[in-house]
């Protein structure tokens, strides 16, 4: 367990998938009869009751410390809308078309134009998806909370065809890997940019929305075969590309082939950044990846606005890493 | 709106009710066509896709700023089943069936072994409920917790036949009220009970489980009529009685006829606190309630250990409470 820049702003990645690893010990041995084999764990898969063709997909994501930067610039109209779009790609990797989503907002001291605002975020970008504001809880948590602090976090459900859900075999080498374009950090690695980046000066461009990628996506699947996608969050490229690949496989991508948004040079610059940093705490702006065949790549691109080729699949052997990001083909 | 004891340490619940008006403008004007009416805002209902005569439920909810008194005492698998048990008893209200649920862990420093324990209470309370442990997201935030303060939140999906939801229209005056014993606090108040407990003292009791009413509840639902449930949470008896009846009756409870536990009289006495304020910011001793026909009372008592009738519902007019917790029948 090395102990990069990240784990040194205190977010310790190494311990993240430590505890997912503890997770799955706690869990060994039961499962319910209805919970379907995770495919990336983007989001969980369950049975529709009732329907042996169709799945149930949830996730449950929060906005990380973009909350604090939001709390700083009182700037409470964008958060839920970010939280809401994230939960959105999550599923949207196993390919379900969102039903509901219940928000938990949880507060130093309630103000209830402030709550308002920050629900009235979440509500909106859910009727942009057709999605149920199903439910929610708001909670007034002195001495966990500073009183202008907050939290939020958010559950989606929706649902998909289970001859939808994409499958790791399909994926083969000279396969193309199409990336969409991330606005900025999204909902990861703000506890790294608030060390570097002034708030204030750098708060639109750190408050810039995490987008939905649903358009894009339904888009792209009606003109390309679509073989596996990632949702590029905490871990960035280097850790969210390979969830969805099989193990005989490795992700390549150039990353001269898409414009890394200034935000990440400036990041990039002031952290003294090493490679592995950037790529796996930051998206680079990156926000989603699809696999599609080389022979649908350019019909794909052509689909939705910003989409790039930005690599391709390999054979992978051995130890390989299953995650490349090179400056450009070697 | 007055402020009490409760609001005088942090936790206001007519800012709280007020917050979820605004969310009610919010929302105002549109609502997805598979979203059904709520009942009592308890749980939301969504319509399962496909099926006519199904609904999913889903709840969201937390454990309150019991988190701080877990953290002081480093006692880590305790909270996990409480946030199950309590996501239980919110859709129970519906009638719903646990299908599966998600967490969400917060944390100021991330220590995998504290995580998994955690984690290890809700998978073991979501096992005992046949319900999936389909995912989860842990965030380690620094700058929003301190370093041993963590925030724990989750939500339910369950499912329900819409034949079988609670119709408030069917309470009628002359029904009694049964009670569902508590074990301590559950999950609400310890804002308050943290002024006025020393934490290490009475930790024990303060950390007492927040049980799950299921087993209880399915028991009597063989032997008695149940027309309408309230889980006592934020707000206690005062305020969560009333949201599943109809406006034209008023629930009337004997405190007499139950055993208020002895942390309760503790809290009120170093408190001083008023009727008004016990009844609105704890549960007193009462953790559920079914109201039943009178008929059915002494069946439905039987049928669960510690069950108890604790009032009735008469008919109210005009500006009549809605609910009222007498010291015994006038």
């Amino acid at each position: 367990m090395t102990r990069d820049s990240y784990a040194a702003a205190g977010v310790d990645i190494a311990a993240g998938n430590e505890a997912v690893a503890r997770y799955k010990d706690v869990m060994h041995g039961w499962r319910h009869a209805d919970q379907l084999e995770e495919i990336g764990g983007f989001g969980g898969l369950f049975r529709l009751p009732g329907d042996s063709e169709r799945a149930l997909a949830a996730s449950t994501d929060g906005v990380g410390t973009k909350v604090l930067i939001a709390a700083e610039l009182e700037r409470y109209d964008t958060v839920g809308a970010d939280l809401v779009n994230h939960c959105v790609n999550d599923i949207l990797v196993v390919n379900a078309t969102p039903l509901f989503f219940l928000d938990y907002l949880a507060v130093g001291k309630l103000e209830p134009d402030v709550a308002a605002e920050i629900v009235r975020g979440c509500f909106e970008a859910c009727r942009k998806h057709n999605c149920a504001l199903l439910g929610g809880e708001t909670a007034e948590m002195p001495g966990l909370y500073a009183e202008k602090h907050f939290d939020l976090a958010g559950t989606i459900v929706g649902l998909v065809d289970l001859q939808d859900v994409p499958k790791r075999e399909d994926v083969q080498p000279g396969d193309a890997i199409v990336g969409l374009p991330a606005r900025g950090l999204h909902t990861n690695g703000y506890t790294l940019a608030r060390k570097l980046l002034d708030t204030k000066t750098f708060g639109d461009l750190l408050l810039a929305g995490h987008p939905s990628y649903y358009d894009a996506v339904r888009a792209m699947q009606k003109v390309a075969r679509v073989k596996a996608m990632a949702h590029i969050t905490g871990g960035g490229l280097l850790e969210n590309l390979p969830r969805t690949l099989p193990d005989n496989v490795k992700a390549i991508c150039e990353h001269s082939r898409w414009e890394v948004p200034p935000v990440f040079v400036e990041l990039v610059r002031r952290g003294n950044l090493d490679h592995k940093e950037r790529y796996r705490t930051f998206n680079m702006g990156i926000g989603y990846t699809l696999v599609v065949p080389l022979a649908d790549a350019a019909k794909a691109v052509a689909a939705a606005p910003g989409a790039k080729v930005i690599g391709w699949i390999e054979a992978r052997s051995g130890d390989e890493p299953r995650a490349i990001v090179h400056p450009s083909r070697a």
